[in-house]
């Protein structure tokens, strides 16, 4: 079940997004990041913010916000993070499909990603077969922890 | 000459970036944003904030800041702005110089524009000039006021 997130979800919202971040490997985030910044990050900076839950658990969460005021309000952007012990049944496709409805019902015109991390293979490959195509490179954008400097994605669709 | 800005300079630096925020056309700004916001946007929000002067006047400023935060914070993203009357004396050129000379003493591996509005040639041939490359093109991704939605593009160069 995905639906929009409470305030009553902070906590949750936190567990599933804190190891993502400290890793470090896929959101060009501070590894460091206190939680009252990753609240302003995924929640307070965001348009909306949902959460998926399985079992009665927050499982996963994903942001949806304007990518650019003015002339480029019309595309939207999203993140979408999914607990590590979630993963492998399908939650960041399901999240991505969610994610695409609401945005076409708030009237964005498209979606884009705007820091895809060329290592994160399995989400690139979610978001090809939802529609979108690289339409940008940023060369050696991302300083992955094992990797070294990776290149990072530009990803789009329509809506 | 150009220098850090000063809190003395927001009267100046608002009379410049307010005519080219209201007309809507290079930037992805709310036209209708306020004084404070915009001093948010150009100044709370950037690491480094540069006047041009000339004859004691304010004719000019730009922003300096990280693009992207923790493994993408090697790169750095600027916004220039010329007053409409200093415009055709290559202050543009001249503020594009300095900043990448003041991008490699702050460190910064690489320079990217996120917003390039593709009917802005002018400014798009400044920038190639100067060593920047198109590395993406984000289509109808601009609602300009006269042309209706054109695209942006992504440029960016190694410091």
């Amino acid at each position: 079940m995905i639906r929009p997130a409470f305030a009553t979800d902070r906590d949750a919202i936190w567990k599933v997004i804190k190891p993502v971040f400290r890793e470090g490997t896929t959101y060009a985030v501070d590894r460091k990041i206190s939680r009252q910044q990753a609240m302003e990050y995924w929640l307070e900076s965001s348009r909306e913010c949902y959460v998926a839950e399985a079992g009665g658990n927050v499982v996963g969460t994903y942001y949806l916000r304007t990518n650019h005021a003015g002339g480029g309000s019309h595309v939207c952007n999203c993140g979408y993070i999914v607990s590590a012990a979630a993963r492998g049944k399908g939650l960041a496709s399901q999240m991505c499909k969610h994610s695409l409805s609401e945005a076409r019902a708030l009237g964005y015109r498209a979606m884009q990603f705007n820091f895809v991390v060329e290592t994160n293979t399995g989400a690139i490959a979610i978001w090809e077969r939802h529609g979108f195509e690289v339409i940008g490179r940023s060369p050696k954008a991302f300083d992955h922890p094992d990797r070294g400097l990776v290149d990072a994605l530009l990803m789009h669709r329509e809506l």
